[in-house]
């Protein structure tokens, strides 16, 4: 492996100019599949990028947006799946950019913009993985890659699940490497094993056909206070939510998880850095906090009700909405959750409230004495002289699940070019470059010793 | 009273052509206070009626808009003040106009335009009464008369309650009269004696530096959640404010109160066909929805938190707010409120939590035991041809307190030229030209008397 891994590294870092203007290029183009913004111009991109690499690409159409697919032979009969989207988080709020969200630029050794960290910036660092491997090998690929690049991530990829039981031949792999790896505070990349599920709702309560006067408030009826009451039904301070059965299906975590969460450094001290945190969740603190991505959550992602402009309008608002989503662990299922919301609400006495179900995925966990962990461990601790960091269990949900079982139960290991402080979702969303090129070193060694297990 | 009567209604009815003329004239002049429009020109000639009629006139500057006070003597050393304002509303939405707002148009016995009724068409029902007593009293006032016309109402009067402070000797009266009377559904002219207080207020919840993704949501701090909590622990279904101390200066409504609560027309079946309400607040119905007027209220103006756009975006806000109004009873004092809902979030654990006042007004009653209740009562009778409805308290709010307590505690009451559906605020504002006339009719009758009693 020496030889082709210098081989591999002196390529990247010969062409990584041209890797970060492609990069640059595409995280220019807006695709925000919340609202429909810039998916087709994004998807076009994809498929030019890699066509001229030398995949077949197919181009799926979906109910939502497209679905790209390339695929490329190899020596080996193996495949190697990469999993990626080409959507992006909206950018708002726009006024804490300190660069235009969609002007991507270079401060200090990282390029900012929407995208760069997720996923575009990855996309980009697993071409270059793929391109420094055939010139490693002569022009050969060691095993078989087949990329799936989807524009629906951002929306909780309501597509991708059934695109691949209905294309499981086409996407057969014995392995895939799955979006958002890097590296943690400590430097040592990161391995995420499980994924939680989501189930994301809006609420709409209504209470009069509009708006009245507050002098009226002894009197009629608040939609604010209702939703107010409603999401109280939901939790309190302590977490606890408390939906009856909500907890049935929930498995703890089993004791290899425990171990590996025992070996994790502690994110106390980073989240009080980063976050500002004074009061975590539910007063948990130390391990507590990392032994808690083993629990669901009820988030409230925003409410909106009345006037919120400045100063005081006195009304009593007719209408009040909220965004919520559960994260789920193994093995519970989103939409017996929603079923149980539902049936909650019902007898809560708020069974005229509008419930949408906006999105849901399933969680979705590797075991972490498959060969395949050991593969991407070996060869992050070669790339980054630091020992993987094994994570049982993230607290973010990804549609791993829609490919793991479908294609026969493979391994999904997370690899990649973001670090702990990426602001994913969040204004100055950024890369470094140095993590881009760590990140296409290590994925390029597992695409060369994927063919061999 | 029989042939002053006359001789009032005769005049009115011989020069109503000239004084829908000058209502045009000064609806016509826009004076917009919300954006300090047309301020400056309005004043002046507010200043120029009242000069034309030989009242004294002072000018008073404010930190805001100027106030105008005209006095002139009559034959009683009693005098009676009459509370106007010179400001309106903004137009908007303009396309909901059927003529332009600022061009005053007659149709159907009504005219339309902005302050028709809200509040100059009302100001010169009063000058036009003023006149008719005066010719019908061979050229004397039978009492004083002090107008005070100012320019920041639909502001929520921020320089009128130190004005009257400062000037409680030029302001020196016996009773006033408020401005928005007139006539209900019924055809009743209605006398409104007390207007509760309020107390806007703005929390502004910050649970971290910087939103974080839902993935966290198992250890970072919510702020959309931590508002959630504070605002229940403010009030529950059953409306009960729950703030220590709340109700501690909240007089009950008197064994007179409850008997003119009692003769009050159902409200229910209104409330229910104009705001499409199935519940009221509370699970109030009946009479307990006129009964709970001299409740006070915690409404929620509006909320906002996090994510409000389409579909769904997983993140964890860092900042939640809502504007809040308290709507007071005697002897609720604004500024005790707020100091107990200080007191309230530091024990609740919201010390954390920005509260900002927004503004304030005190509540305000008149005995309706008091000898210039029963006058109005009497002379809207004979103007009406129908009892008076005499309104011991209404759910808003309205600077009466400025006056009424500085100026030793006189009594004040409502008697104008409204009626039920003037849509004061709102496009088409009009006035009906018979209740200009009615109104003018009631305030003369009540000039003519005031002297006497």
């Amino acid at each position: 492996m020496d030889e082709i891994g210098l081989k591999i590294d002196a390529f990247l870092q010969q062409h990584l100019d041209a890797y970060i203007e492609e990069t640059i290029r595409l995280c220019a183009q807006p695709s925000i599949s919340a609202r429909g913004e810039g998916i087709e111009e994004c998807a076009q991109m994809v498929i030019g990028m890699l066509e001229q690499r030398g995949l077949e690409v197919q181009r799926f159409e979906t109910p939502g947006n497209p679905i790209i697919v390339g695929h490329i032979d190899g020596r080996s009969p193996r495949t190697l799946l990469c999993y990626n989207h080409y959507d992006v988080q909206p950018p708002e709020p726009l006024e804490r950019w300190t660069s235009p969200p969609f002007e991507p630029t270079i401060r200090g050794g990282a390029l900012y913009g929407r995208g760069t960290s997720d996923d575009k910036g990855e996309f980009v660092a697993r071409l270059a993985a793929l391109d420094a491997v055939r010139e490693a090998h002569g022009g050969d690929l060691p095993c078989g890659i087949t990329f799936v690049v989807e524009g629906e991530e951002e929306v909780s990829s309501p597509n991708v699940a059934w695109f691949v039981r209905q294309h499981t031949e086409l996407l057969r792999c014995q392995g895939a490497i799955w979006e958002v790896g890097g590296v943690g505070p400590d430097g040592r990349p990161h391995n995420a094993l499980g994924y939680r599920g989501i189930l994301a709702v809006h609420l709409n309560v209504t209470s009069m056909k509009q708006d009245a006067h507050s002098g009226n408030a002894h009197a009629l009826p608040s939609a604010a206070w209702r939703l107010n009451w409603l999401l109280n039904s939901l939790k309190g301070p302590d977490e606890r939510i408390r939906i009856p059965g909500f907890y049935e299906h929930v498995l703890p975590p089993s004791e290899m998880d425990l171990e590996l969460l025992e070996a994790m450094p502690e994110q106390e001290s980073m989240l009080r850095q980063v976050y500002g945190v004074k009061h975590f969740a539910g007063g948990r603190q130390g391990a507590e906090l990392e032994r808690a991505v083993f629990e669901p959550t009820c988030n409230i992602q925003g409410l909106a009700s009345g006037y919120q402009g400045d100063g005081a309008k006195t009304i009593i608002p007719a209408g009040a909405s909220a965004k919520l989503d559960f994260r789920l662990v193994p093995d519970q299922e989103p939409d017996d959750i929603l079923a149980k919301l539902q049936a909650h609400l019902q007898r809560e006495g708020f069974s005229d409230v509008e419930l949408v179900r906006l999105g849901a995925m399933w969680p979705a966990k590797t075991d972490s004495s498959d060969p395949f962990v050991q593969l991407t461990s070996r060869t992050g601790e070669e790339v980054y002289g630091q020992p993987s960091l094994i994570v049982p269990m993230i607290g973010g949900s990804s549609p791993v699940y829609a490919f793991a079982g479908p294609l026969g139960g493979i391994p999904v290991v997370s690899a990649g070019v973001g670090y702990w402080d990426n602001r994913m979702h969040a204004p100055d969303e950024h890369i470094r470059i140095q993590d881009f090129i760590n990140g296409s070193r290590h994925i390029a060694r597992i695409m060369a010793e994927f063919g061999r297990i």
